[in-house]
């Protein structure tokens, strides 16, 4: 069986169990070793007075989508650090994706890449970095 | 009037308004200008599978923080960049407090630093970049 | 002319004053508008007792390739944020290469990724975030 | 003897170790236990046509001081992300002073902000996380 095979099956799982994400209607679409693609639809409890969504929203579907780019290759991990860049506003029914890229990886840690966009609009860059773990942790 | 006291009556209103945290359960515990203190419980669609809260909802808190003292000084704001640094984890039921103190506020921009904790325990570190603006926009 | 044989030019007449850029040894590869390449070798004075670049130096070369690619269309900037994260240790004598893509760019602020490699060795990422000036700065 | 006065004998060791620093004209002002305080006079070959210190040099000194911070408990550190915030430019000949404090620390990371600022003016805003090391590895 290939990793990615391996990883999309590690993945399918990860979405059935993850309550947080079902509870947000996060999606996962598609998923590969080092790699996730997940989407999510601005609710009305994400949004503010003028429809848009508050940025906490957004950083949970990058932080997800890093996650499981993460968890795609075995093990378990926990968020350490992570920054984000917000670029344009996402509004109230909008569908937002989000793609996670493995930048580094050591037995260690990892770094992990995400571009949330609405479209072909850019809404958010992420970048975070996992500590990866011997023990299991779930991700949710 | 002083400033503080017109800090407090800005983020009341702020409150009110704010149905993303009236969601969540965020609840404003103490204002002034440039300063102010929110507190959340970890509810059960924050946590995973092993009871710990999802990374992005202690983002959410520390942001919605570091935007009520943002606008405790009038005028509209937007989250430009934001930083977090996760140190211990925040379990099911746990009240988060989230405490924004300025660090530096020029004409067009302006740096807050959070604290999110859970009783004495340091849950994680926050630093996010708001960008000033002169026509409203709603926080939320 | 195009932009990119028009940032090319930028850039030569930039490297030309970059005095701070000559004293460190730093060399302009490539440049197209929004893309800059620099190179420096690791020299004597930065590294420490073990033979090891410190990191300071890697964050000024990407620093400088990341203001480069924003000056390649024109204009004046200032760094305001940054981020790096360390991937492996640069020795003495290596050449680095930094390479910064642009990644969002409006009228008053832009976003660009550099990535600092030796040879096929990534050796750090970076992201940093220029306010766009109207009136000139000198990026030295 | 207290974790303070062997906190001061370690850095004042590692400061007569310190080739980068001393080339930079790096001084170790104060230090204890996760404490650090390091001064730089801005150099000519540090400013740009304008006479403004490039931001490498100021991440530099930051860098410095939160390593020396995470070194005054004694072992070894590597930096593995940091991020920085820059406030006000520094102008050629002004002495900066570099202040890290600690955040947090466990067995494996610690977290060190650091202010670097110009008399009373903030320069610049610093959040660095080191990985602790067991076996010793040079900082400089």
């Amino acid at each position: 069986m290939s990793s990615d095979t391996e990883a999309m099956q590690i993945l399918t799982a990860l979405a059935e169990r993850n309550g947080v994400g079902r509870d947000l209607g996060v999606e996962l679409i598609e998923g590969r070793a080092g790699f996730a693609r997940l989407s999510m639809v601005v609710q009305d409890r994400m949004v503010g007075g003028h429809g848009v969504c508050q940025g906490g929203y957004i950083f949970t579907l990058a932080d997800m989508a890093g996650a499981y780019a993460c968890l795609s290759r075995g093990g378990s991990c926990l968020t350490q650090t992570a920054h984000i860049t917000y670029v344009s506003p996402a509004k109230r029914g909008e569908r937002l994706v989000g793609e996670a890229v493995e930048q580094t990886r050591t037995r260690r840690s990892a770094t992990y890449d995400v571009r949330v966009s609405a479209g072909d609009r850019l809404v958010a860059l992420f970048r975070g970095q996992w500590r990866l773990l011997e023990t299991p942790v779930a991700p949710g």
